[in-house]
């Protein structure tokens, strides 16, 4: 049994983390702190009344390493640097769920994040922890950097076209769709019921903050540069991601080729599900889940081949990550608590 | 004061093609029939009670003929071909809403809708009706094959670019999302509101019946072939599309000239609104509307325009545009009854 | 044509009264004004690009009196008894759409809205403004207070049995619930998309201020005092009201009876369609539109009817019905800009 | 580790049978069958792939019987009395979430459901499956008639009030709103996205099937006659029931004493959560959860008491209850496969 500690319980992420741990049979959730909010964890959230009596009290240092034998920051981006530091300095290990130790480069996190990076002496020790992919990383890190929704439904539809055949893409680009619970518990009023509901849009129209992370790993496991066109959407639903991502070939294809291929890649993985030819994935069939369906089509022609990949944004683009990673690297069954 | 009828009713073109007649002030609604519906229109849509005392009765061309100078086709796909050329003949002008007069190959027809086409002889003469793009021939024109859906939001999108600069295109992808009601009132599983509430899937990839439809104007703007990728998406909201077309150029383009081309390439359109960069389409702008909002945005390199489309599938998709499209056969103001 | 000018056109009532008056045909909306919000009507609501070129402006009484001839206050409450005095002695006629003159008691208003009555002497003056039960009042009105959203679906559908059988009812429940629109356009975390969809709940049960607005009207009717118990909920839904009216009364009645004697008690009154039998009111039939639709039910013994009772909250609960009294002011026909 | 078996897999309640038991870690699913379907599991419900390998067979009794020490029945009403008695003749222990086992009166089963009971002689042998009340009765039953859905919500909700104080109950008003799937897997036109989305009614107004089955049990508890005033409503949401219940009391009581009353009633019952006052139940913080949520009010003068319940209809008001009642039944921690 070992200590897990959430900092940042206010939060969608954080509220799901509590979810899943709760019922994780080698995990006692020891430490729940955040920087504003304290108090009982049943009203801070009410549907954990009757399921714990924990209270959330202010962040410190000295409560986390106390208390805790893994700690998960389920802060806002910008925050996390300013935590981990101390952390891993006491010997804990750290699943941050921010964006802040997913860039390798700090002049790309300024970009995009609009701040220096405060703790780049760490940057390099944070694995991606997309298990999948970069299991043995995980199992030995200290910090995961806890992959973004949007990246980890791209990387997992592209890695096995990207790892297998860069040289065969001419373009990649990635309509992606997410429900509402991506933006976070923020009070604004583009998030308000009736500014969302029976409404659909694009926003950060090829300026989202993921594109570079989706381009840095696609490299990274292409060996070469990639880069994508991203455009997010807006679904009026709470939770729960869709990209439609459309792979221009050099040369061409067969779907049913496509289809072994990927299935073989995906094999030995449980929460990646590659649908049968014709089927396509439905965010229904993954939510509350920490699956990743994945359907494939290509074009007459072979040449245009339409990857669709699912996931719920707070599960496999979240928390249900975090635990995930956090079965890797504590040596647990890497379903427990997920399935 | 000339006289309408509507032909199939108890579906939701017909419905909506009802409520905007009876708001129309130069035209009354005189005939309304089905195939299989008959009885009084508010038994059939409730919404209609102390707004009319219409009677649906089972279609005849004689009943047709009698009571209407304009008849409306609002009947699924391989009805409407059964119907019109008696209706011609007697020298009513006919507004079609279904496919069949839209495809000018018979073969294509044949491929899409599973059918032999039963009135090639007319086809000819059908005029596609997009005002904005073929506004004179639909002033002459006796038989207008009213435009689906996706195609009016993909065409209007595309429009400026393949007519002006067909040479430096590419490639063109749409990626299009689109409200329940474009299915039509049909009673399936895949539409039960267990089945598409909190869901988000694609359908069709690659392999969508207005894909043809699609080509074959672009092709006719652009003087030369062009063809689409085109994936449709299934989205938990009653109308409403948007469609993200991404455009590969050859040579770059500025965000700034692209706004201008397009803002002067609809400059005396009401209903295609241009928006200002950095503003994006969303379908609460333009459901329950006859308006085509359209979103520009560049990426860096100036190599790819990203064009969003949103349309409400029944009205500017169906039957506010075949309101437009009688408003200009009959010499009516263009937006009466649509504004 | 008359001069119509709408004070306050940021929050949700000024942007559907803006949408029907710039569809009638006996008005000119001549004067957009708000406390706080300026700039183009469209940049506020961008539904209405190429609708109009309207400029909201700081409101001034100078302003308004100088380019209106009737002054719609879609204001909150407690800011209209601020704006009305002025109008008045300016000879201008007044529809409110807040609060502020519908309780006839100033206690009662500091009870339920907590703030001292600035204008109390123009609250004689001011008529309720349901055409459907006050029509002669409203006639000759120079202040119109019009009814909550709440209080309108509740009047008219106790009415009929209040103003004839009120020695009749043992009891009087109302099981209300609206639509999210009913909050107006605020900002708040219990309004947010991620609180509200896949939602429902009771909100200040037993507690509403709209309680001692109905009671007041019914006791009117009645010719004796009414006390209702009042819950109302909060639906997942953008705009519209179902009001469950549960009357216990003394002595028996039939189904048929009341039926008709509903029937016969609105014969003449477009915008109230009492259902047959059997049939009830749903949402869909009366959102965007100015009905109130009513159903009926009686259980066995007799002694318990049920009367539920539907109605767009913004249109019939409030703009629809604003423009509704205007046209009753102005000798419009009354359902001009409504049907 | 107990043998269960699931019949009427391709329902809702099946499905989230199955989604529980999977993770129960006491029970061992053997044996999936319906009276139609069959085939692959995770064919049925795509949300099962990588989760079961389960095939649903044909059912028969010798399969049953052969495989499983409990079978649950989750089939459509009428059809479970034709399956019950062989298996309870074999030795097995049945858990029924059909209506055919819950009221105790032939003559009320037809009167309700319009078909004859074919096995009367086992009515008696059927315990009602609420184990908060009715807890050692399940413990030693064969058969459950596991309760319907509004009933668990209004008798969880009603129960402290009529056991204890039943004389002082003049009258019971239960105004109950249900999310879609409580009208189970139906392909209908009124479960569709386009007559349910952004729409709300009241169906069955005073003649739902339930309500004999709500007096049933309310009488036996209060050792009296009880007759409840029923109106179902259509939430446009996927699961959730909130039953908003009006108690008028002959003589008045103080809001914390009914607090006080309610909350030691259930003190030891970790599903049922007695919230403090001024907190409502709203269906997000029970949905996917065992719990039922209930909160009280009081009016001023003590007289009318405001009891709102709300539960998950398809986990504690079907297939979570029924694990509920398996737990109990098999000496399993009443909570397992439930937090």
């Amino acid at each position: 049994m070992i200590r897990a500690g959430i900092v940042g319980i206010s939060g969608f992420s954080g509220k799901v983390l509590l979810d899943i741990l709760l019922k994780h049979t080698g995990v006692r959730v020891t430490y729940v702190a955040a920087h504003t909010t304290t108090g009982r964890v049943d009203h801070i959230w009410p549907e954990f009344k009757n399921r714990t009596d924990l209270v959330c009290e202010k962040y410190t240092l000295a409560g986390a390493v106390k208390n805790c034998d893994v700690i998960f920051l389920a802060l806002p981006h910008t925050e996390s640097m300013n935590t981990v530091d101390g952390l891993l300095a006491a010997g804990k290990k750290v699943i941050d769920l921010s964006a802040d130790y997913r860039l390798k480069k700090v002049s790309l996190y300024k970009k995009w994040y609009h701040v220096d990076h405060k703790d780049s002496q760490n940057l390099s020790k944070a694995v991606y922890g997309l298990p999948e992919l970069f299991r043995e990383k995980v199992r030995k890190a200290r910090l995961v950097a806890n992959p973004g929704c949007y990246p980890t439904a791209a990387i997992l539809g592209l890695a096995p076209m990207v790892s297998i055949y860069p040289g065969n893409i001419d373009s990649l680009t990635i309509d992606a769709k997410s429900g509402v619970s991506g933006a976070g518990r923020k009070v604004a009023e583009g998030l308000m019921h009736s500014f969302v509901n029976e409404n659909f849009k694009a926003y950060r129209v090829l300026n989202h903050q993921h594109t570079p992370e989706i381009d840095q790993y696609l490299s990274h496991l292409a060996k070469r540069n990639m880069n994508v066109t991203f455009v997010p959407h807006l679904l009026p639903i709470d939770s729960g991601i869709l990209e439609t991502i459309y792979i221009r070939l050099k040369t061409k294809i067969f779907d049913k080729k496509l289809f072994e291929f990927y299935r073989k890649f995906y094999k030995t993985e449980t929460f990646v599900r590659v649908l049968d030819l014709g089927s396509q994935p439905e965010i229904r069939n993954i939510v509350k889940t920490n699956f990743c369906d994945i359907g494939l089509a290509v074009s007459e022609d072979g040449r245009m081949v339409v990857v669709t990949s699912a996931i719920d944004n707070l599960v496999k683009g979240a928390s249900g990550q975090a635990v995930q990673n956090m079965n890797v690297m504590f040596g647990f069954k890497e379903t427990e608590g997920l399935l």
